[in-house]
């Protein structure tokens, strides 16, 4: 079962908008044992449609397209499939009736007739509902390949596949197993893990594959397995998973793919009833944000504070300035004042701290480009150290956080063994 | 002048990443008159690569490659390249020494066999210099197409493109001229700008292509002129966007597509020599991070506090208790205090405040969820307003953060006029 996925339109091509579709479609497919070979993005183009859905039929059994459906004149994508299948559009009741109580409720205006034209499909077409939106999605059989063609609004289109195209999928198609197992690491590089895991590697059977995933000191591992005995793929996985405990046990701290060390860390506060504050002059908001942004951060994020001016680490944070002047502001001991300062203000039972300088120029202390000091509070003293990490400013930024969100599991894990 | 992009990597296929470079690239590219025909995203697969290279050499004078050049087993684009170009790898001193300063730099370790490996490049190839990282960029010459690869590490390939594969570009291939203009408008639906602005479009010249991005509210105009003649393209993009003045001028509210307000606040800020700070509850460091995450932040930046928990807002911040009892946590007069304490506090001219519940529960107020409250002190005074955004966690964050930065924006502009 092979997929490929078009998507149309100059705005990606020319880079005003980043296709996060495709990536969405890719893991909705692979989850039910559909494989995507292959990702065009192409132009608003009448010839270069055909040609990309003539090449995608040729490999594929199942051609998802997105984009091009709009209102307005530079959206071609239904004309051009009429001409692919050589059919022609007609008004679909069902739609008119769904836009015209879309204006109805949000609109409030009466329905335009440039917006009628949205109810017309192909005729060979079954419409996949759009809750969401005035453009239906549409499903068309055509020489033993499926077409499935969607709005390329993200919100619309993610509607239609979950609810209208995956369904009809998984009913009309038998599919083939693919089973993904991610590993994460920490604290490792990529060349020096794929050294020990050499021979593991060399060893997996034929039909798992091995992929390394590396991100600023995090490196993810990803097993795929493939083949139609779905227990004989599960017991490959689990074996060679059990397999490689031995050679990288210490650096692996988590299975699934979705889950972060921000995550695992929430749910260690929170299970335990542990707090947390931050002070983060180099990292700037970037570890709270990442905290903040998932459901349920008040149960044990108590605050933050990015004292980013010096000035500020002692008038706010109440850091002593003696330390500052004697240490420099890019310190361990000036982190460790604001790790303990944080805690005591917050009245947390965990803190982190982060002072550096990210780049590209010199601050307000002679540290070279990319040095970062990190501290943890805890509940019964304070660790710190200090890293160089790249001359890159968004790298430097990134690495801090990782290696800060990495000592303080560390630590935590530490407090409650 | 046409270029295409391929980018090689499982992860993208199954969705385990967003390819983001293709936007990049094809940003980069177009800047300079060179037009992106097509995106392919394929697999770590040789004859997968094969194909794709012959294909895009078919219809393109440029062939962008990303990804697949990592030190691992599965990174196999080198090889593939190899066999293509029917050439052989050698070792390059020049790429292999900079490994080792970087290795002696940043890793502490000495050179693995691995590493050595990415100082490999084929013997045809010309090297893209890779400041950060230990797999170099190449260019390579091929019956007159040009084929650059580099690797799939965003930051990484960035700086190649940027500061190696555009100047080499622009230096050997002549150009035609492509300019865009995009026109940003408010409020108003895709569908009703397109009946108003019909005949306009109409009479477009045929070097002008008109395309509709629509986004929540906001729908960006993309007017793309194309041509040898860049005065007569010039000519033609400026009036056609004096004659969309009167039809559409009340919902026009900017054309430039590329800055981002973060951007034009730091510049407004830095340049009248004024200062920022923030307390962001809601938001959650989010605003902060979008600050220092560009460089020159401390010129105008001097810090923010995120007081989550109900009580940290009294005691850090010195809110009234009282004034969070009488109006609760969320509220006007609660986000107004903060706003003017955190001036205060943090002794900047300008600064946000934040208060909200973005769900998905209800918090320590009564306030539905998505209702967000934001203040912005001024030197002169304050300004607060009260948003329901949305039901969606995410979103409402993001949104928050938005129209915090448009109230900023506002007041600041307001106080140099």
């Amino acid at each position: 079962m092979i997929a490929e996925i078009i998507t149309i339109g100059d705005e990606i091509l020319i880079g005003q908008i980043v296709d996060t579709n495709s990536a969405f479609i890719g893991k909705q497919l692979n989850k039910i044992g559909v494989d995507v070979h292959q990702i065009s993005s192409i132009r608003d183009d009448k010839q270069h449609i055909l040609n990309a859905l003539t090449e995608a039929q040729s490999r594929a059994d199942i051609v998802i397209v997105t984009g091009g459906l709009g209102p307005t004149k530079d959206d071609i994508t239904k004309h051009t499939l009429c001409e692919y299948f050589n059919d022609e559009l007609v008004i679909n009741e069902e739609v008119l009736t769904h836009i015209e109580q879309l204006f109805d409720k949000y609109i409030k205006s009466p329905i335009s007739e440039i917006n009628k034209k949205q109810a017309l499909i192909p005729s060979k077409a079954e419409v996949l509902y759009n809750e969401f939106g005035t453009a239906p999605g549409m499903w068309i059989s055509h020489d033993n390949t499926v077409f499935i063609s969607m709005p390329g609004v993200p919100f619309e289109m993610k509607s239609i596949l979950i609810n209208h195209a995956i369904p009809k999928i998984q009913e009309r198609f038998d599919r083939p197993s693919i089973l993904h197992k991610t590993i994460l690491t920490y604290g490792m590089g990529e060349s020096r893990i794929a050294e020990i895991i050499e021979k593991w590697e060399d060893n997996l059977p034929d039909f798992i594959k091995l992929a390394y995933l590396p991100n600023l000191g995090r490196v993810r591992l990803r097993l795929s397995a493939r083949g139609k005995n779905k227990e004989l793929l599960e017991k490959g996985i689990k074996d060679a998973v059990e397999e490689l405990q031995p050679l990288i046990g210490d650096i692996i701290v988590g299975y699934d793919e979705d889950e972060s060390i921000e995550k695992v860390i929430a749910n260690l506060l929170t299970e335990n009833k542990l707090t947390l504050s931050l002070a983060e002059s180099c990292t700037g908001g970037k570890i709270a944000n990442s905290f903040t942004a998932m459901e349920g951060a008040s149960k044990y994020f108590n605050g933050s504070i990015v004292p980013y001016a010096t000035n500020i680490k002692s008038k706010v944070l109440g850091v002593d300035f003696g330390i500052i002047k004697e240490h420099s502001v890019v310190s361990l001991k000036v982190v460790e004042a604001m790790a303990l300062q944080t805690k005591q203000l917050f009245g947390s039972d965990f803190s982190i701290a982060t002072t550096g300088n990210a780049g590209p120029t010199k601050g307000d202390s002679d540290a070279e480009v990319g040095t970062v000091c990190i501290a943890i509070a805890t509940p019964k003293g304070i660790v710190s150290e200090e890293f160089v990490f790249s001359n890159h400013r968004k790298r430097t930024i990134g690495k801090a956080m990782n290696k800060s969100l990495e000592m303080l599991q560390e630590q935590i894990l530490k407090h409650l063994s």
